[in-house]
């Protein structure tokens, strides 16, 4: 019976090659089926599919109808390591930690491989949090107690909130883009910050950025012809995405001696070559502040961006989500649009999508899926057809819808709240900004590992030169080199970390991803296991 | 340039020849292209698209890379009338209502299109957002104004959520799946509504049940080979979802005679059909209660669509949204999963998906988008991959998680709010039964009109026998007879319905979908301005 699945996984990984030219730099890079096929490292989640199909289990499902051999294949390709193998064996220590207290040398799991600042002890905005749940619950307030328990900004917002609504129904559908109300208060936000104007028709508000890129995928991949240039390294939605969407995922290479720079000549090459091989690329996909590399653009570099897909007739997919997430006083964020706007180009000049989301910046209320996305440079008959796609699923979830309006007109000076407000806005920067300063510090000061700065977003990406015999370690494991060190780290400090194949870096290189969001008072002890496990592996490996 | 544009949807139009068979039954059936290939109707979305590109519009975004002509075809394939063009006309007449108040004959759009009952002043139950609105905002949770404000099972029933969640950080991501201890207390309401063990694991919390859908069809389509048998009329999110995924619908038909029956060989003779084409059916979709169509299902008549699906190897995608919106004494919800596993059929006996959704029921929540889908009956890998597909988009809202775990869950004898909560969902069935009986006869007593009972969902689908001369008329109007009559309505009344067209329905019989949900009291004015009307309309156009 494993020698069945083995022969269901080869007849999947024939299949993938007959559609995919596995030798060439462009493929949907991350493929667990491709990757199979190349000798340096096999996929963990084939490998676990086999290691778990054991001749009971594929038995037992014997009589049901779906199996490897005919699921859409384009799931089997899309793979999301944020979530993947490392999390898992994380999820397995804590039960065992839980269990059997004591049972590790650590006393508990500290994750990060994902950008969820509540999830390690960050504070909701009290102010959005006053707002939402008036909002839920609107009959309280016009009682006397309310007035003792809530500002009298979030009551008032809560008000102008529900008037927005029609029959003030936070529990209706509301039009497929959101409600209009919120859509303007958006709009003008997104004005105040780039002083030019923004069309509350151009918001599509969403569950979250990340269904509002799905959806750009679905418009823009009509199949494997058609290509989208990803940076590399990359936030893996953006794989998984196109991988869901049977797209080609055509990379682009940050350069990280230059600080993850993002070179113009780097795109030219890698549109070029990807045209020389039919692919008809689309769009090109931008992180800015940058995920994980951390990097802001400056704005020359934005407007030579701008240039290339306004030449190249190119989408550009600015994902924007970490735009209040800048560290240092040097670099500055500013949103495509301004950049596209400022050189001149108008609404029917370029064709240009910018994602924001609630789950980041210092409010990072991910739990909430609320973000949207602004739409600009794209025909009425176009329009439409994001406009349909959007309707299929009804709405974006209102707590969502309201909590982006919130975000993008926070309370102002002179507002009851502000002083709060603005008090726990620059002690979640400010307290990223020196968490972020002191691991990127610890980072370099390993042995064999540089690590970039972080400007922005929520991620260090230190890259580990990693002895010989540790390389051969993990060959052995059938495991990538950087995923055998995540998994060590893992398993000796309860340190979650995602190894840099995840997110595709050059090859020979070997990366992770570190979320700077662990508490402040925790992040000593974090730097000192990490330090003593780092040695500890070295010491072990080093030639 | 108009030309231009045309031509642009010629070419598409021969291009959706190529792929599919437009004279087959097997389609998705509710293309637009497909439709525009037929003589009887033009789709009213290419339509829209030609009257719209005039010169002037079509040059200005010329420099734009996107077109209908480069866009991915499966999204211009897909329709969903639910919000398609008489809503769009209705909003359009809201604004004139607005602007010009007294410009048409009646005063307000009454939206029957959409089962979205809050938009239709039904209010919140009151427990729900209660506890919603103090997961919201913890803080307040130990202030003693809330005891006076909140319920005391509300606080304790916020308490006990909050201890499920890691960190009470009800801002975070959690597990792909949703928060574990909801789904423990949703399997155990399936266990309390069953009487047969459910696994938390096997629930998978959603925004809402058509992101659950969607993911059931990644999973199981990966080409145009791949068949999902659905019923004629159905809700159109199962047609926009195949085609967006680029499978191929088959149709089952409903027999209407025997008020929308379900036959087992109208089931064997649309497989058979579709094997013979080359079609790999997959799944079975059903709808119960029935969404437009309203019925009920005999237990019996389960227990021979669960053998059926046994016998032929398909998935039973069992939307079962509407389990709580029964109105007939003599008709009782059965979930598919409790007549499978009272047939004997275990775990690994059968695959089948429950969806349910917080939208429906007597609490309408639509605006939360929560839901959940129930997946039983696939192996190990299969399950990794469907946990793969939810961890890419990170986990659902948790204000809807939370949601669902109360639908699942409300409050029970004995507990402080059981009492008016039992008042508020008594109110609210018993009026939703009276308004269906009451828009059933009004609809019966039209001219040349029939109309199924309302045993359950939110809908009537009534049937209309329209003259020949407005069919005439429809036809010159370049529109389908029903649309031509959903139109007339809109325009003399207000109240907006949904053309049969929207759902499919039997070559030349034409009906449309009216949600039972407009505020009772509002009842007789509407069958009366419906009733005069459709006197007219018959008036105008009898032979």
């Amino acid at each position: 019976m494993r020698r069945f699945v083995a022969d269901k996984v080869k007849t999947l990984i024939n299949r993938s090659r007959t559609t995919c030219s596995s030798s060439s730099p462009i493929t949907t890079s991350t493929s667990a089926l491709q990757r199979l096929t190349s000798s340096s490292s096999q996929s963990p989640a084939v490998l676990r599919f086999l290691s778990t199909s054991s001749d009971s289990m594929a038995s037992d499902y014997s009589s049901t109808p779906v199996t490897l051999n005919n699921v859409n294949p384009k799931v089997l390709k899309c793979e999301y390591a944020v979530r993947g193998e490392i999390v898992n064996l994380a999820q397995k220590l804590q039960q065992d930690l839980k269990e059997n207290p004591g049972s590790h040398t650590f006393d508990e799991i500290l994750y990060c491989n994902i950008g969820n600042p509540q999830s390690l002890a960050q504070q909701p905005i009290t102010f959005f949090r006053e707002v939402l749940a008036l909002c839920d619950h609107p009959l309280i307030l016009d009682k006397s107690e309310t007035q003792g328990l809530f500002s009298a900004d979030s009551i008032e917002r809560a008000f102008q909130i529900l008037d927005q609504i029609p029959g003030r129904a936070t529990g209706a559908y509301s039009h497929s883009q959101g409600i209009k109300g919120l859509r303007d208060t958006i709009a003008s936000g997104i004005e105040a910050r780039d002083g030019f104007p923004a069309d509350p028709n151009d918001i599509f508000l969403t569950d979250g950025a990340s269904p509002a890129v799905h959806m750009m995928m679905q418009l823009l991949i009509g199949s494997e012809n058609d290509g989208i240039l990803c940076p590399i390294p990359q936030y893996p939605l953006y794989s998984a995405s196109i991988a869901l969407h049977g797209g080609t995922l055509v990379p682009y290479y940050l350069d990280e001696e230059t600080g993850w720079g993002l070179e113009v000549s780097e795109l030219e090459n890698q549109l070029k070559t990807a045209k020389s091989k039919g692919i008809n690329v689309r769009a090109l996909a931008v992180i800015n502040p940058g995920n994980p590399t951390g990097q802001v653009l400056a704005e020359a570099n934005q407007r030579e961006i701008v240039e290339f897909c306004k030449k190249e007739g190119l989408v550009l997919l600015a994902d924007e989500v970490y735009q209040e997430n800048v560290y240092v006083p040097e670099k500055q964020f500013h949103s495509f649009k301004k950049v596209a706007r400022s050189m001149g180009f108008g609404e029917k000049d370029i064709s240009l999508v910018s994602f924001q989301s609630v789950s980041k910046g210092f409010y990072g209320e991910c739990g909430k899926r609320g973000g949207y996305m602004e739409v600009t440079g794209f025909s009425p008959e176009i329009r439409e057809q994001i406009y349909k796609v959007a309707s299929v699923n009804l709405c974006s979830n209102i707590s969502g819808q309201i909590l982006a309006s919130l975000v993008m007109s926070p309370p102002k000076v002179g507002d009851e709240s502000y002083e709060s407000f603005a008090a726990e806005k620059e002690g979640i920067l400010s307290s990223l900004a020196r968490r972020a300063k002191t691991l990127e510090d610890a980072f370099r000061s390993l042995e064999g590992v540089t690590c970039n700065k972080a400007e922005g977003a929520m991620y260090l990406f230190p890259r580990i030169n990693l002895p010989d015999k540790a390389i051969k370690a993990a060959e052995e494991a059938k495991t990538a080199p950087d995923a055998f060190y995540a998994r060590r780290l893992l398993n000796a400090t309860g340190i979650v970390v995602v190894p840099g194949s995840g997110f595709g870096q050059r090859p020979g290189t070997w990366h992770f991803r570190c979320t700077i969001l662990p508490q402040e008072e925790k992040i000593p002890a974090i730097v000192s296991r990490l330090t003593e496990f780092h040695k500890q592996f070295m010491d072990e490996f080093r030639g």
